[in-house]
């Protein structure tokens, strides 16, 4: 565990490479918040576009791609008129589920942090 | 805990929110990789500018610049002859340890994941 063993330069370098490696496939804010929106099942392009607050329709495209390439997501073509595309989960992106749930908890948690520290400001301007 | 709740849309909304603060303090891909750097202790510039590979100077400055307002980073000027600047890592960046841990974990198993799907398509081209 980090932070609990000795930190040498080795293990700085084989962290390193690891958190590297996760960052190269999750790359950009959105593939996560993507993966976030397929928890609720295989979805249509345009329902992702809405879920996904602020995405263009271009970027997603492209995410999407990196995505498939990645084994995070899987697109279906259904023959009908017209053509319907619907993307789901893979099995692989489950093992997501503990970043995902740590980046939240500690999102909720900076989100505490910061407006303290404004709160603090303020008090200390007021008592100046 | 995410993917062992019902998933509803207000559960999806609020994990894409917190996922979303998260990733605004963290953006981009060196945030993380610099505070793993950091975790050797207070360091020099150049010194943080060569083991987080690949970073520019100007990037390099812009991101710990980012990182002091988020309070992840201090910046220590000592008046020597030339000037020293050090940056630390503050208390707040150690509750990152366990999104850090997970990032290390995944990397690694995705890193293996990608490569076994190699392994076997290698195999199906050459049995075919």
């Amino acid at each position: 565990m980090l932070g609990k063993e000795v930190h040498t330069r080795a293990t700085c370098t084989a962290s390193l490479l690891a958190v590297r490696d996760a960052l190269d496939a999750l790359s950009g804010k959105w593939k996560l918040q993507i993966i976030i929106a397929l928890k609720e099942g295989p979805t249509r392009f345009k329902e992702l576009q809405r879920t996904v607050e602020g995405i263009t329709p271009k970027v997603l495209s492209k995410e999407l791609k990196d995505m498939e390439m990645n084994d995070l997501v899987k697109r279906h073509v259904y023959d009908t008129m017209p053509v319907s595309v619907e993307y789901e989960l893979t099995p692989h992106s489950n093992t997501l589920t503990k970043v995902i749930n740590e980046l939240r908890n500690w999102g909720l948690l900076h989100r505490e942090h910061i407006m303290e520290g404004c709160r603090k400001a303020k008090k200390q301007r007021q008592t100046a």
